[in-house]
């Protein structure tokens, strides 16, 4: 069995107050379990960086993260110094797409303990996942403005769909389904009106489908599909969407289930050739930050789902899938009747809800 | 005092169940307000009519339709036997692009009596308008397939803005968000991740922004925006979106106050230079078309909608608005206490709804 080099990234914001959360969960989670963890902070890909540097990162980002089994973020961005799109581009969506980490696997799902802004619906009732392809589609900065400034302006944006990038999310996601008892999969697209990409994604689904013929295979129109997320979701397995699509029903999803402040995230490059990145799907959230009242559950998750992926590494020794395991039962519990954040209606703040999780480890 | 012609397009469907419903509502609102409606029918914009012709609509429709002062639309639509990108693209979209309507406004708002799926909202909770640029942007058939059915494929989709299409939205949103109490205009965004044209559209809503400084602007990334029409569905007033965003929004909204069935949608052209279009935000329904089930009122909505655009031409005459008023006040009662169809749980079938709502009258 091996060690695993983990980047500790905590970036801007909360991310500073939840990051060390996470790491003091994973660390009793270690020593219970056996798992050999070994972290290297890193200060950069944080906004403070840039207003030192004029960078996000140092020009050997990739050097210095390349050994790395995984990076362990926070969250990135302050918008009323560094506009997100300097910030953004020059950290996290770096990292998605030149660590080619193509699949972001995103749980939603509904604990006891949480309000439920939907009428009715009790832990259980809410438990898939969203399969967001991470590099490519209408995430991109090609295209142009013409006529600049003046009233003829026109504004070209392209969005870039390729068969090995739509194929591999697309099986990714049906293996997913394949896994699970319902073997569901919902393909999330929009081909009645985005004329030619989406159109092409659906018959890339039929294609990828055919040798998944016990998966049954709902496409949803992107708009009818939020409004099932909250009228029946209920009755959703794995979702899987282009990155603006993910991006959208990642964040939906969560708020189905009471907060996005608990949703993790998994950005996967699940051949290993890149670290894999685990992050909270909340941002930096300049309104409450450095008060020490965030909660730390999606990072602590995030962490979890980090050891889920070390679980299936060669040669990655026991204990790790176990030690997922047991933390998201100690979330569970903790959000059941332990204390909980101001996000949550309770009164304990950053450190304390952390320190119940690793209690209940 | 003038009289007003109306194109009646049943469409496919329950379009053709749903669109009589309407007008007979229509009817006896001209009757009481003395409005002079003249409706003209066309069995074409439907995909019978592809399957007879090979086309959706006949070479002269644009002629056809040029004198009309308004489209009374059902749903097109009918995926078993004509592909959506021929039976939109060769009629709905046409006529919101061909006859310029570049407004799609989508009222979303709970009545008493609806059960709502986000627990503790009551009726007057949530109430505020989706407005929707309705040409341009995201739907396209621009971009193409490089090094097709091979694995190098390659799909480039294009979006288009222009300042002249952006700039007339912004300010149909706020001159609406001038004349509502509550002066708030949301702005759904995605600059973070779509790197062009999405600043570039915050840009346009600061430029507009500045002749309306009585408006409070927020602008909102799209994934973090559906959380909250889920979260906090009181907090919105206007919301302005591109075609896309405006598409996913407006059904979630009315989703969020408990069913797309109810809503109504206007394509407007507000310079009255071509008809405007009026329609149920909801399809062809084909899983419930034939049954006499469907429900009405989105199309009995959509109908007062056109009364309202019709009351503000030159020469109306009096009577169009309280029409309108009364149509909604109608449909409002019917909700609370009138025979429902089965979609909110009652046993009408369309046509004793559509009478309920002409007797509320
Ligand atoms: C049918 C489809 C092309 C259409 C759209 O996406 O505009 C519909 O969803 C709508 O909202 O009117
Ligand atoms: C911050 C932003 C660029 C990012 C995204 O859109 O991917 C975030 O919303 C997410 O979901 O991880």
């Amino acid at each position: 069995s091996r060690r695993f080099n983990i980047a500790a990234i905590a970036g801007d914001g909360i991310g500073k107050e939840v990051l060390p959360e996470g790491r003091k969960v994973l660390e009793v989670a270690a020593r219970k379990f056996g798992l050999d963890l070994q972290f290297t902070p890193f200060e950069w890909a944080s906004c403070d960086y840039y207003l030192k540097t004029g960078a996000m990162m140092p020009p050997d980002w990739k050097d210095q993260l390349a050994g790395m089994d995984a990076i362990y973020f926070g969250a990135v961005g302050w918008p009323a110094t560094v506009p997100d799109h300097i910030s953004l581009w020059g950290s996290l969506l770096k990292f998605r797409r030149e660590f080619d980490q193509y699949i972001n696997l995103r749980p939603v799902r509904l604990f006891d303990g949480v309000p439920c802004p939907l009428a009715g619906r009790k832990a259980g009732d809410i438990d898939f996942y969203v399969v967001r392809e991470n590099t490519e589609g209408e995430y991109t900065n090609l295209g142009g403005i013409m006529f600049p400034g003046t009233e003829r302006e026109l504004v070209i944006q392209e969005s870039v769909f390729t068969r090995h990038g739509a194929d591999r999310v697309l099986k990714y996601a049906f293996e997913l389904a394949s896994a699970r008892q319902r073997k569901h999969l919902t393909v999330a697209t929009k081909s009645n009106g985005i004329a030619i990409s989406m159109p092409w994604w659906d018959g890339r689904a039929d294609a990828i489908g055919k040798d998944y013929p016990g998966i049954t295979i709902d496409k949803q129109h992107i708009d009818i599909l939020t409004a099932r997320f909250v009228l029946q979701p209920d009755r959703f397995d794995v979702v899987v969407a282009s990155n603006l699509f993910g991006d959208i029903l990642s964040d939906l999803g969560p708020a189905c289930t009471g907060t996005i402040g608990l949703a993790p995230s998994a950005n996967l490059n699940p051949e290993r050739n890149f670290p894999s990145l685990f992050e909270p799907v909340h941002g930096s959230a300049p309104d409450i930050a450095g008060r020490g009242i965030a909660n730390p559950i999606a990072q602590i998750w995030s962490g979890a789902m980090m050891l889920a992926f070390l679980a299936d590494a060669p040669d990655a020794g026991p204990g790790y899938r176990e030690a997922h395991d047991a933390i998201v039962g100690a979330i569970e519990q903790v959000l059941k009747d332990g204390p909980r954040t101001g996000d949550l209606g309770g009164k304990a703040n950053t450190v304390e809800a952390g320190d119940a999780i690793a209690r209940a480890l």
